[in-house]
């Protein structure tokens, strides 16, 4: 399995046409990484492209390949993997669709494949797949052209069933929490969610384990290797194809059969494995856990300007299974002496706000008061945001402090009239390791997700 | 209650302090909107404001005001409405707080002024309220600094029991869909939800009601009043205070008690009310209403760039009601004659695009074929931008021609590398009037809405 992420070449077997998909934006793509290992293309149309030599086949190339990508015609494709395993090449990716996903003759094209890859000991991840990323190595061979290459480092793997993840689909540059590998599992007609998860057990450089599944192929094994891996890095999974319709789509899109949602639910929380609901959840559910310290308990101190957003955050809370702390004495009295009013919580700054000039001072304190708590688990701030009086800094500033003061998870939701000084209050606030979420009740969730995980590892299991 | 809206003329009492609350702002903040209307600030500590004239007292200002906004401290209320009443001001707004969201006596400084309004005859939006805002006037009296006074004008009102609604706290330039009217209730100890619905009801600007709720203080009443105007325009309502938490939090943020949520889901369905689940949904499901006709049918089409997508939305699909289109012979008989595999629904056009060198000049004709289907009632769209090829204006070329040939609902989903590209293609499309939703969860959140609101006013209640 490491060859797919750690290659020291790679073959690249297909068109090298200028365009949006293809060979051309793939060796392009590891270029912009910054790969440092050899790449082949491979082709005997071209003599070189993007200053590097072509090859007119594989056994062409000098030596042979760690790994090979295939972007050929279904049909061709068994051919090809006879040729790559006669150069001693055993990880391949079919980037290749046509299989299973399309149609009868796809099915058994797909199975072609499986049944020679086995006679011939490859792995294959694929077919219909995006392919891996590394963001250790600048191994990012995506085949479709994103306009950028360079990944952020994160400790955060991400795995689909779905090309949804890989940098073509999704603005990683943006998300201030990087990623450790990426992996399309494509039609997954071998390297399976098992695979990967067993690999990203091992490797050091993930943390949290983040995957988009329709369909599990062997649940009894997935379901043992998830609740081993999920005692040591959680494990989140949004599973699509949950009702009958959504399955059918999932067959034609993947060729999978899905498994049945209440199986798989009450599955979940014997292994620990902590369920997503939303697309945006994959990339979105992980930096709770990537970034901030693990929650020792399920009560919530909440911070707000306003009222309204408080009652939506307890409302959610309930849901979550979190409840909404009680102030101890000492964190009530400071509040209170701050300014009237504030010792309770959810603690409401917004009437404070309006009466007093400069509030902003008081933050730290505020903030100290209720994460100083020890009737507090973890923090949820509401903060408005306005371009004017240099609020962002003190903001910033005020968090700044927490980070070496408190080990307790801290997730903020942002509003205000200004979107751009929401986005640079955010992306300012992440820069300095602090979650923030576009809604509250993401913020909510997020913390629900963290006290799922700790009661789960504290108990060995959910339910 | 038109007189809160379309007044001639606003006394405006409190502080004219230069800051980010209070009257300074507030007198910013119409002249900002363009208010034409006259602005008698009142208090005997300042002389003009803005380059308008303060009066001593409101027994100074020429003639009368049709309304007066109050922000002084909660004890002097009740003699100020008192003045009021004096000067034949019918309609006040309290912005002041420290009432029955406070404690023990603010809940009796709210029912003197109850009683004392009462008696007087006056209508009270209010205590602790951020106020109101019409569009069409430039009648914008918000109390807190904005940065921006100039409202888009559309046809959704929204109305909330928090401040989180008004311009402070919401970027409404960002919203492509304008705004009729806003109204925060806050205590509403006398202007509640059914005088807005009533009013709202007959107001020709008005075309879709979005609420915030944490309270219903006369269920009855709401319920038969709702079920009458949705007959007419969509309700949308959030009801905060759901659960047991949540419930008593809202006591403390307006002072006021929650109904049983059970009894308020079923009233619900009952009255034909839309119920929506997430803060941010009362900014963005009325767009559904505002900018697409009307749904006849639940028979969603899918045209999707991505297989993973299309399984996750028809997961939704099935959450809300929705089934997932057969295309019918002619249209699969088009689209497969475009590109194999292209006919049927989810239409994915994935291989197309990466096989297909100019594939967008089909796009046009792929979304006539999907649209032009008796047997489908409503499209949700995925869609790919990248900031290369002209992409997004071939995206919008191809959207403008639906705008005309097809009455059906169009929903679309935008993703893509590069978050400047994404938000390029949405704004354009929301400028010739196609929504666009952040997640293809809420794309088919806002179809089925969309749904239900056709079944209500089809056979009279939801259930």
């Amino acid at each position: 399995m490491d060859r797919f992420f750690n290659p020291r070449s790679i073959a690249i077997i297909g068109s090298f046409r200028e365009g949006y998909f293809g060979g051309y934006v793939m060796v392009h793509s590891l270029l912009g990484a910054g790969y440092e290992g050899s790449i082949f293309p491979v082709n005997p149309g071209y003599r070189e492209i993007h200053g590097i030599k072509v090859y007119p086949s594989l056994r062409d190339i000098p030596g042979t390949a760690d790994v090979a990508v295939v972007m050929i015609n279904a049909r061709s494709v068994t051919a090809m993997l006879k040729e790559c395993a006669d150069q001693g090449i055993r990880s391949v990716v079919v980037v290749s669709d046509g299989f299973a996903e399309r149609d009868e003759e796809g099915v058994r094209l797909q199975q072609e494949v499986v049944s020679f890859a086995g006679s011939l000991g490859l792995r294959i991840i694929g077919p219909n797949t995006a392919g891996v990323v590394n963001t250790a190595n600048g191994f990012n061979p995506c085949p479709y052209e994103a306009g950028y290459y360079k990944l952020r480092q994160g400790v955060t793997a991400i795995c689909a069933q779905t090309g949804m993840i890989n940098p073509q689909a999704f603005a990683y540059p943006d998300m201030r929490f990087g990623v450790s590998k990426i992996c399309d599992f494509g039609n997954k007609c071998d390297v399976d969610e098992c695979d990967l998860l067993e690999y990203l057990e091992e490797d050091g450089k993930t943390e949290v384990i983040s995957m988009y599944l329709e369909s599990i192929l062997n649940g009894p094994r997935f379901m043992k290797l998830a609740s081993r891996v999920a005692t040591k890095k959680p494990v989140l999974v949004l599973k699509a194809g949950r009702t009958e319709d959504g399955a059918k789509a999932s067959e034609s899109h993947t060729g999978s059969l899905a498994m049945d949602d209440r199986i798989f639910e009450a599955a979940c929380a014997q292994a620990g494995i902590l369920r997503l609901d939303r697309f945006r959840d994959i990339f979105e559910m992980p930096k709770i856990f990537s970034s901030q310290e693990r929650l020792s308990g399920n009560r919530v101190g909440i911070l707000t300007v306003t009222g309204g957003v408080a009652v939506v955050a307890i409302d959610e809370c309930a849901k979550q299974g979190l409840s909404v702390a009680s102030l101890g004495q000492d964190a009530a009295g400071a509040l209170e002496k701050l300014f009237v009013g504030l010792g309770k919580n959810p603690v409401d700054v917004g009437p404070m706000m309006a009466a007093v000039p400069n509030a902003f001072d008081l933050y730290p304190k505020i903030l100290g008061a209720i994460l100083g708590d020890r009737n507090v688990d973890a923090l949820f701030t509401v903060l408005w945001a306005t371009p004017a009086g240099n609020v962002i800094s003190r903001y910033v500033e005020a968090y700044e402090r927490l980070k070496t003061q408190f080990k307790k998870p801290v997730v903020s939701w942002i509003y205000g009239p200004d979107a751009g000084a929401v986005a640079e209050l955010a992306g300012r606030l992440e820069q300095i390791g602090f979650p923030v979420y576009d809604t509250p009740e993401k913020c909510i969730r997020a913390l629900g997700l963290a006290w799922k995980y700790r009661r789960c590892t504290a108990h060995g299991g959910i339910a």
